[in-house]
């Protein structure tokens, strides 16, 4: 399937001539004889996947498509070393955006179509994972996910996973060729309107300049751009609810909600804060308004070095960072809904203590959540910051400051792209060491899926046979 | 009670007779005159308190007890600024150990008396927390205490809470006796070595010498105060049962191999990550030894510019400052217990992943521990990392550093003293602004409280009478 989704790039390759082509050719042929080989020589011992095989499959097949994704990089000698090509790779599948890429410009047509298409193939990737595999590890089955979760899911709007898996498609394709027609209005080329497309999608942040979005040196780009990661950050199921025109249903959202007011409140105070940096105030909204979406949609397109910004605005960020998009969303990191269940249960604790003995409930958009449901969002929030503290102490291990180790550890995780200091909106990826670039890689993987399907390929009990 | 407490601090200053004696005298009539005014105005509702009370007079009663605190500095002139003079205090009674001094050493003999004593009062307060009123808060009622809590807890030793405190006193007693003499017999004043031992015992961390304990150029001194420190940082049941010769039990505490493994690696890293900086490897041992300790247990002393030292080592000491001593000491920080329980968790959630109709608990000790005491640990570490972040983003308003903000941020609320950059070991907080002083001294209380009776103060049910 994967060699499948190269041909568009090997078009793209050959319309441009730039000599890529070939590689493509040989990784679709690779990709082909790896996935039909074995079917010659092993027989499965059984057809059907018990969950222990479905959350391995999930784990490795995004670590395994990573690898094939890598090929035409690297056979092409885009990108000469193995390591660099498998993270540029898995920060497109992942759709983080971070690259280890000084000098975009000069890489061939073909492969940076690739390269966007993977943050394009990752953000559906994330909708299935969002619609099969990850309730049933929150919920432990998809039965008592239907009844436990809070909020608007998508098994309650259609009863088949296949009916969502068709209508989110639906929605994710049709905003995504709204967008590139949008682009092509403001005066996009094909070839960049189709690569900003892809990104943004996604939430990826892969651009085909040097200077991201900057290199546009257009407003209404920027504005459009912004507009459409603010989308693409919010819950799914949301546009299906105003397709079937329950506009009730989707404005009493309370995630919607904090997100857009996150949203409006960062962009507020940013702009305040970077006032004095910009001709003007509608300049300054603009670049806020602008970074704080690219942030929290965890894209991480870049108009400005918010690096250069006060300690208060790159904390803010960092904040959005963590925080992230709307769960059903294609954006990653902490999730707004998570986030809003765990501050209402800190009321609920800090209420309890005063009143030991009432009994009282989370509720979210009325309906009492269960305690089930805060374990896993407690749960989530303990493997978040363990992997965000033992990623930045192994990335200290290289010769960076510690912003640096900290902040690229969380962007990873969350999916972001670009980090602080050394790892900054200007800079790129490549001055780390081949080690850091792997435990890079291995937390946009952790934070893309959820940590569990990732943590649980440590388990030894996983690879035996009767576990 | 206060006022009581300061009086061997107006015996120092009539001794030496530096002019901050009648400081001493005001502050002392002024708290008691305080305290006993309202019983002749006011009289009280009811006699007994309800758990509301309880949680409430907790909170209130360190921020009220900062502010006399305060008086003897604020009132003899060695700190001009309440604020300044009230930090000072809360980093004293809280046991952190930062300060806004650049020069201490010019600052009368009875204040920096006073200064010290705050730590060695702090110490013991939270000695009392940790029987009275923690384990109903963690556990909702004192009989749940005893069934639920896992490994030893004071409750289970001795069954009155007088009890439990006398021989808590006893021992912290007994051990700064015993660190007092041994710092004599080193070759430091009677002064110095009270100073010292107030700051050891409480964990805290003031020292009267501007280069702190490395002002006393003496190997000796520091692996003492390390090897002390180290000891504070334990808990304090185990000294009972070795006291009641049960070695058997005290050998057994999970905790406390975690907490020495922790110790022993983190030393042995730094060691070898700074032993290019020092004349050989003890000097280099000592340093690391006396600087994880420092951290670990919360103290917070200083030999070594750590700010100087590479990323990686940095990060260790961040990860230390956050985990801090174990249940049941004097230490602050997260507690090594919360992060086993915490980190098994973790585990079982993985185990559940793979095998998700198995049921298994997480055991402590050879015991389960019950669902809610692991609620309650996530609850601990949500409310950590909430107010962890925000008060990172109030100290970003500052203007100071990423790192800085936090760093500090950090350092509060696990009741350490120093953090990095501009605030690191060399350097003090009278750089920040007045707003960000008041920040600070909310997270030190925040986190020496375990955080529930200071936000219990921002309800508004604790402040109505039939609430």
């Amino acid at each position: 399937m994967e060699a499948a989704l190269m041909i568009p790039s090997l078009i793209v390759s050959l319309i441009y001539g730039q000599g890529d082509a070939m590689a493509f050719v040989y990784a679709i042929l690779i990709s082909v004889a790896v996935a039909v080989a074995p079917a010659f020589f092993v027989k499965p011992a059984r057809e059907d996947l018990n969950p222990k095989d479905g959350i391995a499959v999930a784990g490795l097949s995004w670590i395994v498509l990573s690898f094939f994704g890598a090929l035409p990089a690297w056979i092409s000698g885009a990108i000469p070393s193995l390591t660099d090509a498998y993270f540029e790779t898995v920060s497109g599948f992942t759709t983080t955006g971070a690259t280890i890429l000084s000098e975009i410009e000069s890489l061939p047509r073909g492969i940076l179509f690739w390269r966007a298409f993977t943050h394009w193939i990752g953000g559906m990737g994330v909708l299935v994972l969002t619609v099969a595999l990850l309730p049933r590890l929150s919920g432990r089955t998809a039965q008592l996910t239907k009844a436990e979760s809070p909020g608007p899911t998508f098994s309650k709007i259609l009863p088949r996973t296949s009916d969502t898996a068709k209508m989110l498609y639906g929605i994710y394709f049709g905003l995504s060729l709204l967008l590139f027609v949008v682009l092509l209005i403001a005066g996009m080329n094909v070839y960049d309107a189709l690569i900003h497309t892809f990104s943004t999608a996604g939430t990826g942040g892969f651009s085909n300049y040097n200077n991201s979005v900057a290199a546009f040196q257009s407003p209404a780009i920027e504005w459009i751009l912004a507009t459409f990661m603010l989308l693409y950050g919010v819950n799914f199921t949301l546009y299906f609810y105003m397709i079937r025109r329950e506009f009730k249903q989707a404005v009493k959202n309370e995630e919607l909600w904090v997100y857009l007011g996150c949203i409006m409140l960062a962009t507020l105070v940013i702009t305040i804060n970077v006032l004095p940096r910009f001709d003007g105030f509608g300049e300054a909204v603009r670049a806020a308004f602008f970074q704080v979406t690219a942030i929290v949609s965890t894209t991480g397109f870049v108009t400005q070095d918010f690096d250069l910004w006060p300690s208060f605005c790159k904390i803010i960020l960092l904040l959005m960072m963590f925080m992230g998009g709307c769960a059903g969303s294609t954006g990653g990191g902490f999730k707004v809904s998570r986030l809003v269940m765990l501050v209402k249960n800190g009321f609920r604790e800090v209420k309890q203590a005063i009143h030991p003995r009432k009994v009282s409930v989370v509720r979210l958009e009325g309906k009492a959540v269960p305690e089930t449901v805060l374990t896993h969002a407690a749960g989530f929030l303990f493997f978040y910051i363990a992997l965000w503290l033992v990623g930045g102490l192994l990335l200290s291990m290289d010769n960076i400051g510690v912003v640096e180790a900290i902040t690229a550890a969380e962007t990873c995780i969350s999916n972001v792209g670009p980090a602080l200091g050394a790892l900054g909106p200007t800079q790129n990826f490549g001055i780390l060491s081949n080690f850091s670039k792997w435990v890079c890689s291995f937390l946009m993987l952790a934070g893309r899926l959820e940590f569990l399907p990732i943590l649980c390929l440590f388990s030894v009990s996983i690879w035996r046979k009767n576990g």
